[in-house]
């Protein structure tokens, strides 16, 4: 298998994502086509990646082969590799969670050690648009408020995620390790068949596809990207409203004078800020209730023994 | 037929729409399942309605049979009955439009002109969740850049559309009637099968139900309802965020403190308040991409041969 580095890259790496790419990256190897692709990109950018490979436990003579064509291909392209045992079955035992959930922790949770180990403290996912317009269609149906897909940079504590493959089709990446050469292990990180995402990808967005004569997904993923740029924007122009005293509690001269709808994003991102638990739509309209200077009640019990109360015109939240 | 107004409402009808219901309301009455329906439901709320009857010209028989149903219907329950003709197949060839789309702007053009001439001012549109359901999908996998549903109340111009079903579900519309004994007519509207909506409805929402393995259709319509009150509480941000100088032009050292979002979201609402045409996101980059003072252009065309101009540290917006 000769490798071939001169070949241009045909695939478009995310923008957001090429700044981070000049830092140490870690990369999270399965073996299969996505993750294959983009280690191939990263190093023909020139970027210093430590590749991850994760062995499950489950699957063994499958499971060491995909660990053995990682380590052969990391070796040959120069790049460090790490092997990480993981017993899944075990883990999702002790946690009484999924064997795929217990797997896709676990892996989280090693990639960002290992990102901490190589300073750069970027993971580098290998998600495309395909898997985006299902994240989107599944966070859609499962009743997400705000119908957000996958961000290409997502900082987290420490850590920042990025996703420079996000904006390429799951063909094209197939395309493209074709026409390059290079070989790839099929579906060997798939610890269980993910019923859902393969009904969403194999028949629910076919069916779209056909009903709207269209390709949906680009459609789908352009949708999400602004709606998730929507709901930055609100946050971000809650910060700037005035609606805090030189107290820092909430004053409703202001928010009176709002729409509702405006109201209750106040509310609600008012709450989140006094770190109040399990915010939920009920809970946003119970304290919007007792805003209103002749309203029935001026308090309303919150979680954890906090309560929200009207008093001289201002909401104040008590504990915590 | 033994009418029989005493049978409890087991519809619950949308909140936002009861206020209008003391108001003559006009209802487009087409002889099918939900429009039936929601004449019982208004005559037994004791609102004061107006029925309008469009024949559309196409499959005479048909239509002419669906026309004396809504009369004697309506002449039953004591409401008074308007029957309007169209020809919706000249009227399509004189727009170059289809005929569906023709047959739906006639209907909405006579329905507000009988809205006026009944003073209330008030139009009431059978649509229940499910339709809705349906809407956000096709709305969603067409590219809307805000994912909004059908709104139970609508003003436009001097008309208010409300939907007093849409948060209804068909299967409870179609039990009701059973219930009461209220007969309708099958389709008789549907001037042209519409083949999308048909296949989302019947292929791709229960489709969805299947791979997510639960009901989608309340979660996608709450999803809708959401997103369309963050973009309402954004907009009213705008509206109260201080964007302006004393002159109405965008005021630059507030716009640069903000995140790329934000700003984005500020320049969109400031084009559209100077009723600039065509706005796309394309434009609002280009127009961003003018605002620092260090950027290599101050000036971006916009259509019409008007112009956005940074200038002392303010942009400014010509023509019109």
């Amino acid at each position: 298998m000769p490798l071939n580095d001169s070949v241009p890259a045909a695939l478009t790496l995310e923008p957001d994502c090429l700044l981070y790419l000049q830092q140490p990256v870690v990369l999270g190897l399965s073996g299969g086509r996505d993750s294959v692709a983009l280690l191939r990109l990263l190093v023909q950018q020139g970027c210093r990646v430590h590749a991850l490979h994760v062995h499950h436990g489950i699957r063994s003579a499958e499971a060491d082969a995909d660990a053995a064509f990682c380590a052969e291909l990391c070796e040959r392209l120069d790049v460090p590799f790490e092997l990480q045992k993981i017993d899944v079955p075990t883990l999702a035992a002790e946690q009484g969670v999924s064997l795929e959930t217990a797997g896709r922790h676990a892996r989280r949770w090693l990639l960002a050690a290992a990102a901490r180990r190589c300073k750069g403290c970027i993971v580098a996912l290998a998600h495309h648009a395909d898997d985006q317009a299902e994240t989107v269609l599944f966070r859609l149906a499962r009743g997400a408020a705000g119908m957000r897909g996958m961000q290409p940079v997502h900082q987290a504590g420490h850590i920042t995620w990025i996703r420079p493959l996000l904006g390429c089709r799951r063909e094209e990446i197939t395309d493209w390790l074709q026409q390059i050469g290079q070989p790839w292990r099929d579906d060997s990180t798939n610890t269980v068949a993910d019923v859902t995402r393969n009904a969403l990808r194999l028949e629910v967005i076919p069916m779209l596809n056909k009903a709207l004569g269209r390709d949906v997904t680009p459609v789908l993923n352009r949708s999400a990207r602004l709606q998730g740029e929507t709901l930055e924007a609100l946050e971000a122009a809650l910060d700037v409203l005035p609606v805090l005293d030189p107290q820092g509690r909430l004053y409703l001269p202001f928010v009176w004078e709002q729409p509702h709808a405006l109201q209750k994003a106040i509310v609600r991102h008012y709450l989140q800020q006094q770190g109040v638990a399990d915010i939920s739509e009920s809970m946003v309209l119970a304290v919007l209730a007792v805003l209103p200077p002749d309203a029935p009640a001026a308090r309303v019990n919150l979680p954890r023994d906090r309560y929200a109360c009207r008093k001289e015109r201002r909401l104040i939240i008590t504990g915590e």
